[in-house]
């Protein structure tokens, strides 16, 4: 019976969330806490992920997998920070799958990691609409994108956990107002959690640190097996 | 035997192209020029068809098709202009597509427009698959996106007539150089016109208003039926 409401659920299931729940539990057995960063093109996806590596080189375990329609530049650059960092091209597909994230992982010492960040295509549409099987999601938006973004894309903001605010250092030179990206971002989905960082200034990056450290910290806290 | 191959033709079509060479007769008949906007989110695209719409206010007859996942903002900042604008709730839909611009044309009046200005969904990546039966195509990349832009979405580069770099006002506070960008696009694809604007301070209008002029009033000399 048991067996038989099992089959009914997983037919309920798109062939992607299968996937992704299989990489789940491979995180969760590796008790590797995993993270899934969406944003547009140059919402600084990148440079966050240059910003995290570093606060917790020689503390946590990272490993970053990177999408992207074409070019390996960005793994290259995160690669100069000391982290295993796979790329993967997509070849013109406009978001990652579950599949492919599982395909990649043996390619990690999961026995060793302890959290694996995924930075996904640039694209703040598509990609919400596919779970890879992470723990968290943080869409990214940056202020020269405009305080309007959250109203525009909803499905980024419904699907995410945290909506982080980047390059608060460009703030004086645009129109861009903190309070109404935050209050639009709410509007849609009042249980985001939002921050707000400049990932060139450091501004903002201790709270950032806080939130991603407890969240690594806790899901490495129940024991690798 | 002619009509046999046609019919071979149109089976080789994507049913989006058929609808959109369909869309194409359609602005041909009316001597009037379609030109299709793609960028990332916050690249300036409405920024752009504002200063441009009040740049040939009372000279060309210019209609603009705003995509977006959701909200009518666009639609209502571009109609503070004096242009007709319909706008395209795409309800989550990652680009336009060629059968939608069909449907919305009968909104405009066509025997009066002189130029349709089409902005697509924020996204650099999907809206550069669907044709929409457009005369020319324009992807806008802002400077705080960075100059890598280019080789990370070849696609927009490979069908754009014109790359617009956007937001040059921006540039002293950021690491991006226009060098670097026209050389990455023209790597991609040699045949890109490279323009580059400032919608804010007016930088580099003058080149856009002359091109954007003279394939507005070529399509017009061709003397509407």
């Amino acid at each position: 019976m048991i067996m038989a409401i099992i089959t009914a659920k997983d037919k309920l299931l798109s062939k992607n969330d299968q996937y992704a729940l299989a990489n789940r539990d491979i995180f969760d057995r590796h008790c590797l806490w995993c993270l899934n960063l969406i944003g547009a093109p140059g919402s600084g996806k990148t440079s966050l992920i240059e910003r995290t590596v570093d606060c917790f080189s020689g503390k946590l375990n990272i490993g970053v997998l990177v999408g992207d329609l074409d070019t390996e530049n960005d793994a290259r650059r995160i690669a100069g920070h000391g982290v295993p960092v796979r790329q993967i091209i997509t070849g013109g597909t406009c978001h990652l799958n579950a599949k492919t994230i599982g395909e990649f992982l043996p390619h990690f010492d999961l026995e060793r990691l302890e959290v694996l960040i995924i930075e996904n295509v640039g694209n703040l549409v598509c990609p919400a609409s596919y779970y890879l099987g992470e723990h968290d999601r943080v869409t990214l938006v940056s202020t020269p994108e405009g305080d309007d973004k959250p109203l525009k894309y909803p499905g980024a903001m419904h699907t995410s956990d945290v909506l982080l605010i980047t390059k608060l250092d460009l703030v004086p030179y645009t129109d861009f107002s903190l309070d109404r990206a935050r209050k639009n971002a709410l509007k849609i989905e009042s249980s985001l959690l939002v921050m707000a960082i400049s990932a060139k200034t450091g501004e903002g990056l201790e709270a950032w640190k806080d939130w991603f450290e407890s969240h690594a910290r806790e899901k490495k806290s129940q024991n690798k097996p």
